[in-house]
């Protein structure tokens, strides 16, 4: 059984490996609008298992049952499967205590892929260049509590910061509280950038900053990058340019 | 221009976009091996300019120069450009304060690839499937205790860690100091994987803990993670496999 990342979208970051879990497999598991990206030049035989998006753990049942069946199965994830993705989906369900004992047996290989915060960095220069921290800002499966402990203790060690899964219909109010933290502690000037959709149609990236950013143009599709300190932001021939240097000072 | 990002080495965790702009290229410009790593179906054509390890900022104004004079140059990176890599060496010579106008018009366009700590994760399961954080140990261009401060703030936020540049001839001394914060912040069954050259020739994969772990395996090409108070070790049908998993009691 695969876990196959397929990157933000665009065909042209999927990788090879990817591209040949896709054709390999006889089943494709995953959120409907996932396998919708899926190249229809490649597995165009597999079986589709279409399904929504908060289930992962019965989608991951379903995949390890039709795998230890003898079927070819491939589980799609958007970004890269390891970060925020099936890959921990996965592997928890084949371990869980409600596993079937031949679940453990299923041979699972993991096909990386671009996750967004990198994606969403390389459209803009090289923000993440130094040391960062990547965190969800969803508290579907832990405390907020630890969200904000996390997102200060990033902010005070002075590492840029990546944000995922910043705002959904059920906690609407989180990114603010965020926010208000990242306000707290770093200067206005600080560069921040939201990156929605990047690689796919209709991708929108801003480059803004601590003092000028506006929650209001996130959604859960936005992947959110706090500078550090050391971030700036130059004018270049496409626009601007944000860079974390190498050194610090 | 282009700063393309080569993933471990593997072709197979080759990006499309990557394999196009080094058959896209006139001049290649990189530290020697990298440019050894470059699939010789690719680029055949394009001549190659290799450099030592140490010369980031002198290769990127050759790349700049040669950019602005009209050649296709793609500047070579190993996994992502954008993570302790060619992208921010090229886009500081780009911007600071002895680049020459010219330079300055220079479209550079970030290609991005899969970083070792992605790369070593995906060997062992999901270890990094839930908010972590990614620190370079090198103290060539930031002092040691920026280093310090970040790795302890990570620690006591029970962020994974992602850990590169642990070790080289210069510094020999600052990984095990590290190692002994991660001892003592870390209970001694926390999973560690130690991770040299994967997706390379002589692929070397160990997975320990905070308790058993040995600085001694570690060189300059080794990545290191290390587990927060959730990450978990199972026996699978190929070996351990590690899981943070997606939820924090």
């Amino acid at each position: 059984m695969r876990v196959v990342g397929l990157g933000p979208g665009d065909p042209s970051w999927l990788l090879p490996e990817a591209a040949e879990a896709l054709d390999w497999a006889t089943d494709l598991v995953g959120y409907g609008p996932y396998l919708d990206m899926v190249p229809s030049r490649l597995a165009s035989g597999a079986v589709r298992h279409g399904s929504d998006n908060r289930v992962e753990i019965q989608r991951a049942r379903h995949a390890l049952e039709m795998a230890a069946a003898g079927r070819r199965v491939a589980v799609i994830s958007s970004g890269d499967p390891g970060v925020f993705a099936m890959a921990s989906a996965v592997l928890e369900a084949q371990f869980d205590t409600e596993a079937l004992p031949a679940w453990t047996q299923v041979r699972v290989r993991i096909v990386p892929g671009v996750s967004a915060a990198f994606a969403a960095a390389s459209r803009v220069g090289a923000p993440l260049g130094h040391d960062f921290c990547v965190i969800s800002l969803s508290d579907n499966l832990k405390p907020w509590s630890v969200i904000e402990r996390r997102v200060r203790a990033a902010l005070e060690a002075d590492l840029v910061l990546a944000l995922y899964n910043p705002v959904s219909r059920h906690r609407p109010h989180q990114l603010g509280v965020a926010l208000d933290l990242v306000r707290s502690l770093r200067p206005p000037s600080t560069p921040v950038v939201m990156a929605r959709d990047v690689g796919r149609p209709g991708e929108a990236v801003t480059v803004t900053s601590v003092g000028e950013m506006d929650a209001g143009i996130c959604d859960m599709r936005t992947v959110i990058l706090v500078g550090s300190t050391t971030t700036r932001v130059h004018e270049g021939a496409a626009g601007p340019v944000v860079i974390t240097p190498r050194s610090y000072p």
